[in-house]
């Protein structure tokens, strides 16, 4: 057994991870109904103008400006009715001096006729339309290439696909769009005690709970999470299981990575990779571990439940995002600090609390403890430096 | 053609909705590594204790504490090693007056022990163990049911699924969850213009956008969307899809619900079932329809890209949430807005903006248009008795 010598300090352990996330630039083609949250590998430039031909924006009567020039509601100007033209029909249809054609909205507009005039406007009157307002020329009129022109770059690589990009995807016309893949990554739950759930509990064993906790928050981060049994602390296991690295662009070891006599990942990493960094002066979250084999990143989070997911959640989070091109928002909220709270000097401390009312209140048990972090809404971060944080405190909460 | 009579207000179209929606009380059973984000449908109650034996919570020396009252640094207390127990591991060690078992963190603690002296605080030499620090009974140890007290009710019906609650589940051993299932929703474009991406686009024609739009949005919502190729306008054809209410919880038309000449869903539901409103009193959304055919929720969304969108998210999203039980949170943020905007009398405006650095500006180009609503970021609401909104008046924008 041995203690970890050197810690290091939060920001320069995320800024190092940060900086080893390198974003994924294989890509995959799906359809457009697939893609909902996916990040676009490709610039997408329109094919063609969209609008694109001249409709009618409008339900209404399409005319020649020039025809209604001198309308008004006393003084209405009477038109020819020349017919009837349906979104989406296209007839011969020629609107000439002194006539006019019944338009829906998104209708082409006839030939000869260059604006519309609203049906509020009008009225029908057998085979003559009265019209009771001037209209210019363009009036009510969409434009070819108004909302889109051709050649133009809608949507841009790195935008992630939202309802509305999906929509301007359809509007071209697409059913396929590139995007870029989703990091693959590897959890490796090490520890003979780790049973998974579904089978007989004996004592001395405990159900496997990270698995399923950093599986949900690889899904969360927009990664691809591949579960696995619970590795022994057997050197030549965790020697066997780095070839995993050919498969995924990330292995997680989750435990062994702390001072026990059996944690054998960081020996077997500093022997067939290299270590970045391993403790981090955080609490929780000390034995967390970095490092690299061939070009991949291995990550040794700490066995403890709910220190596995803050770590999770603190570390791994923004991390994948990183990789999956995805932006890493943090949501946060200011409130009152609702009791007293200390916190250890020269650990930097992230506080999981609930939210009531305006109030923040701890909830953290024991880092063994898995269900006060699931009444857990957000953290608090406690600098190493700050010994306590008073009740009333103001205190912004960085929420799950 | 026909102008719509009665527009109600904004407030009251959405509480009419909200009212309409019935969170769906169907159950299904799904792997808990299927199961994020979605609501649970039971009671989760723990069968057991967690840890269900007492374990030690640091790694260290597990003794009888009353050996250790008078350590201290400088009088260490002697006790003799008696072997090592690893996680997981039951071996029959018994710790007797004097004597000591170096344990690993979540080992079972051994017999006759009652305490573990942490790691930091001892010193092993040969067979005999230095203890440098007094331990009270009970430290740095884990009692049965300290994190979940067997029969604990420990997560609710109607919670959401997350990482840590995810991971509380496989803590009690389980695979499975019972959940909600999700609400299904048909969308129904009409208009014999709405061509399917993909296909070649004639004259007259455009690419259907809002099935994309609002199928995204309804996945967005916690819903499972189905599309439909676009329905002509033809009575018997309208009346011919309301079968799909056997189908599915919601039935979403979308366009042919304005004043042209064909907009045959009012009256068809008029026939068949009950209209709650059709138009309100907003900028966009006047032809937004809700009505009712044998208990199923019939929308009708206007057919411009835009429009149908903002609908979406300001009607269909937060009532497709309560239908599947999910919170429906508002994300806002307050800036400044970046120039003077104009808004009509009488009617309560969406207005779709993007922000840049603290400033909002409108992204709204005309209804019919997708590209500037894909930059938009967030709805500013602008009261119907408003009428400018000033160049760095603050204003709340909500954010999609």
């Amino acid at each position: 057994m041995a203690l970890l010598k050197k810690l290091i300090k939060f920001e320069e352990a995320l800024n190092t991870l940060l900086n080893l996330a390198k974003p994924i630039n294989e890509v995959e083609e799906l359809p457009i109904i697939k893609a909902y949250q996916r990040v676009l590998a490709e610039d997408i430039v329109s094919p063609f103008d969209i609008p694109f031909y001249p409709r009618a924006s409008m339900d209404g009567y399409a005319v020649k400006a020039s025809d209604t020039f001198f309308a008004s509601p006393r003084n209405n100007v009477v038109l020819k009715y020349k017919g009837r033209l349906r979104t989406g029909e296209v007839k011969n249809l020629r609107v000439n001096k002194g006539e006019c054609v019944a338009v829906a909205t998104g209708a082409p507009l006839p030939p000869g006729s260059d604006a519309v005039v609203m049906l509020e406007f009008t009225e029908l009157e057998g085979r003559r339309v009265k019209i009771k307002k001037p209209v210019y020329p363009g009036e009510s009129v969409s434009l070819p290439g108004e909302d889109i022109e051709k050649g133009e770059k809608v949507l841009r690589k790195g935008e992630m696909l939202t309802a509305s990009k999906i929509g301007v995807l359809a509007a071209l016309g697409k059913t396929k769009v590139k995007v870029y893949r989703k990091p693959r990554v590897k959890i490796l739950p090490t520890g003979e005690e780790i049973v998974p759930p579904g089978q007989p509990l004996k004592k001395g064993k405990i159900y496997d709970i990270n698995s399923y906790t950093i599986f949900t928050l690889i899904i969360e981060s927009g990664g691809i999470p591949f579960l696995s049994p619970s590795l022994p602390d057997k050197k030549e296991i965790i020697e066997g299981s780095l070839k995993e690295t050919q498969n995924v662009d990330v292995l997680i070891f989750i435990g062994g990575t702390s001072v026990g006599e059996k944690d054998l990942i960081p020996e077997v990493l500093s022997k067939h990779g290299k270590i970045y960094f391993h403790g981090v002066q955080t609490k929780p979250g000390k034995p967390f571990l970095c490092g690299e084999i061939e070009e991949k990143i291995i990550l040794g989070l700490p066995g403890y439940p709910a220190s596995c997911l803050i770590i999770g959640y603190v570390f791994l989070k923004p991390f994948l995002k990183k990789m999956a091109h995805l932006p890493y928002e943090e949501k946060t909220v200011w409130v009152k600090m609702g009791e007293n709270v200390y916190s250890p000097l020269g650990r930097h401390q992230f506080l999981t609390v609930k939210i009531e009312g305006d109030k923040a209140y701890p909830v953290f048990k024991e880092s063994g403890d898995i269900t006060s972090i699931s009444q857990a809404q957000g953290i608090v971060h406690v600098p190493e430096n700050q010994e306590i944080i008073e009740k009333g405190e103001k205190v912004k909460v960085y929420l799950f």
